[in-house]
């Protein structure tokens, strides 16, 4: 049995990974450090909070420090892992309050360290008013720059610069979103990508704009250091009074350069399916650590806070004595515009070329309920499938209509690698509050067999 | 190639059938025969136009036989199929209008009779204001005579028998369900039962009476010959205006008895997985079919708008020479009773008992967003397992919160076998508007892997 066990890192997997651990074993000590001043949060939630849809920062806490003493579980606050000692099984501390190093000893580590942002090399980068979005400090910033300003430029032009943009949208800000690839969206196809784009300029003609193959290369700021505009590759001049750098994110992992633990795709932590790292007695979950991508079989770096919980609680598990495997992901990611929900799951059908299946896709746009029902919503699915496994490869789904249902059906059809003909006719429960007699999803599979098959 | 096609019923497979062979076939000759007056409707949308959600009875009608016409489909309405002659491949047709017969041949014949009511034996049953729900003409009498009512009696304790509930409760009469058995939903386990049973008591107390282990023996009326009471086997007299029977439906297969055409559970059409019956030359379709029941391995009757559209689809394609197997069903079934949705896929925990398995079971009860998004609802999943193959067998959900979504993510995994390992930490999409970090289904697999395997 463990006797000691340390977690550095207090996001959503670290925590996670400490709530299992006391469930399974009453004794042992735990003890978790964060180099933040607040713990078990919910990043996701912060685009809602500074939307406004939640109102209180303290709602996105899911277990205070006080909340974790009860279960005897030491939560140190403000203390910044700096290095691990892997021989004689220790972790080095630097308190962030009083500036002191110091050393705590582990018979099992636990790193959950995250993600940070991965910021891009701009001219007059520390302005005023240039935020990050990643911990709640971040949020309660821009929500507070967010009322005075009128202005906003958002920098990339993934899941969380789409979130932002309704945030201010709602809040009555012009927004500008500048990414440098030639789609936003860039997991999804270009025609998916498109219709995102055509349903939120068309939402908000006038108020929003959205630049594509467009670099940032300076800020420039006034007299008080605030940003005031955000000049661009093309020239471009663009009023700015808050500016959110979503540029993306890499894993925070800095801390073990040069130690014997491997790392992996883009320095995140290798792990195996146990979430045991290359070191005996550490252990590696959420943000930091590679994923297996169950579709391609290559390792890949998908930071998400679901897989963060899984293998939190499947670690915890294994530390325990237990048996618990986290076989991979599946690359499934859904946000919202307003009312527009926009899902990727898998590959798309451009990855599916580049890494060489031979991929078919199907598009199909439908309602969500029996025709004749009141209140159905739309939806276009975009299913890929490979024509040698004749199995799915991925699916996206944009739409008003219920995007979700669809998307999951398909999640274990893609795990368990279910054969087209078989899939097809599925038996889907139908009622007309809930569905067409045959689903959308499923005549999208129609028309990929008939495709492959004649 | 197929020179004439003839097809026996209108209701959903029959017409199905005759759009998806027209489209794989110009040429051929396609007739459908009905004894009703109309084609092409969705019965399961009656509910709700009794309710008064759909108002005009045309809106539940897909394509008039004008619409098929132009596909040049003949529909010829009235006109009953009375005998089939397999060695000459003729059917016997009654005109119902003039009361002539007379044969048609066919080269293909695709059966899709569908299914009746099975009405139990009670005196005095031919009373007025007594219905049964299957037809449009059905909805229309009684929406109709709702008008009017102040207390309804519903025989039955099934999907039907729920949705009508509403539909009374809706337009302000008292309604009293009255079921046999010892519960209502009789595939439900007793405990998810008993919460649908409390939800709409609850929801209108005084206005709503659900009766089990109760029998009606008789009807009485008034000098107008209308029903004014329903009298049970536990000497109940309670005031009618209008009854209906839904106590189950039998396949309208009557009209084959002492044919060589084999008819299996039930007396439904015996049926391969290209929809074949024993006898060449045959297709059968829809409700009046058997169904191979994936899980159980057996063959049951289970008459669905769902399985009626893709046996449909089916069948003509292999008519036109292509190939669809129609592997079988899951028992998937969906309703509501206002907010609350009510579904069950697969099989009870009862009836994994009965069969043989070594079922284990979970029950959660979770929201379906992250819980700090406004517009949460609350849902209760009762997953059930074999402990043997350690893979799902059936799962019931009930809730205001979004329960098919969760069904539906299940529902592949029971066709693949998927086992609870992997299951249980399938990677959902998450976001905060759309699902916890970990999914509600998920949990239930998590807790049955452990209660499974410590």
């Amino acid at each position: 049995m463990t006797e000691k066990v340390v977690i550095i890192g207090g996001g959503a997997a670290g925590p996670k990974t400490a709530a299992k651990l006391r469930r399974e074993n009453p004794d042992i000590k735990i003890d978790l450090y964060t180099q933040e001043d607040i713990i078990s949060y919910s990043a996701c939630g912060l685009p809602y909070y500074i939307e406004n849809i939640i109102q209180s920062p303290e709602t996105l806490i899911m277990r205070t420090p006080a909340d974790f003493q009860k279960q005897n579980i030491d939560i140190h606050l403000k203390q910044k892992c700096i290095k691990i000692n892997t021989d004689d099984k220790t972790v080095q501390i630097e308190d962030l309050i009083s500036g002191n190093k110091y050393e705590v000893s582990y018979n099992t580590l636990v790193i959950a360290t995250g993600a940070i942002p991965d910021l891009p090399n701009i001219s007059n980068r520390n302005l005023k008013n240039i935020y990050t979005l990643r911990t709640i400090q971040d949020g309660i910033n821009i929500k507070n720059k967010m009322q005075t300003s009128k202005n906003a430029v958002i920098l990339g032009g993934g899941y969380i610069s789409i979130e932002l943009m309704e945030a201010f949208v709602q809040n009555n800000l012009n927004v500008t979103l500048i990414e440098k690839n030639s789609q936003i969206l860039k997991m999804f196809d270009e025609d998916f990508a498109q219709m995102v784009t055509d349903y939120i300029i068309g939402r908000n003609p006038g108020q929003v704009t959205i630049l594509t193959n467009e670099e940032v290369v300076a800020f420039s700021g006034n007299e008080e250091k605030e940003v005031t505009k955000v000049i661009t590759s093309s020239g471009k001049e663009i009023n700015a009074d808050i500016v959110v750098l979503a540029t993306g994110v890499r894993p925070n992992t800095d801390f073990l350069q040069g130690s014997d633990i491997k790392l992996g795709i883009n320095n995140s932590i290798k792990v195996d399916k146990t979430l045991k790292t290359s070191k005996q007695g550490i252990y590696a979950v959420g943000d930091c650590t590679d994923n297996y991508n169950l579709i391609t079989n290559r390792y890949t770096w998908v930071p998400m806070g679901s897989t963060a919980n899984k293998e939190g609680r499947c670690a915890a598990i294994n530390i325990s004595g237990g048996s618990c495997f986290f076989d991979g992901i599946l690359n499934s990611t859904i946000t919202k515009y307003f009312n527009l929900t926009i899902s990727i799951i898998g590959i798309s059908y451009r990855e599916a070329q580049e890494l060489g299946f031979q991929p078919e896709f199907a598009i199909v746009t439908k309602r969500d309920k029996a025709g004749y029902m009141p209140n159905t919503g739309t939806m276009t699915l975009k299913l890929i499938a490979d024509k040698n496994t004749q199995t799915i490869l991925g699916i996206q789904g944009i739409g008003e209509g219920d995007v979700n249902q669809r998307i999951n059906t398909v999640i274990p059809a893609i795990l368990g690698k279910t054969k087209l003909e078989s899939f097809m006719n599925l038996d889907l429960p139908y009622s007309p509050p809930y569905s067409p007699a045959i689903d959308p999803v499923l005549n999208a599979a129609q028309i990929i067999y008939h495709k492959i098959n004649g």
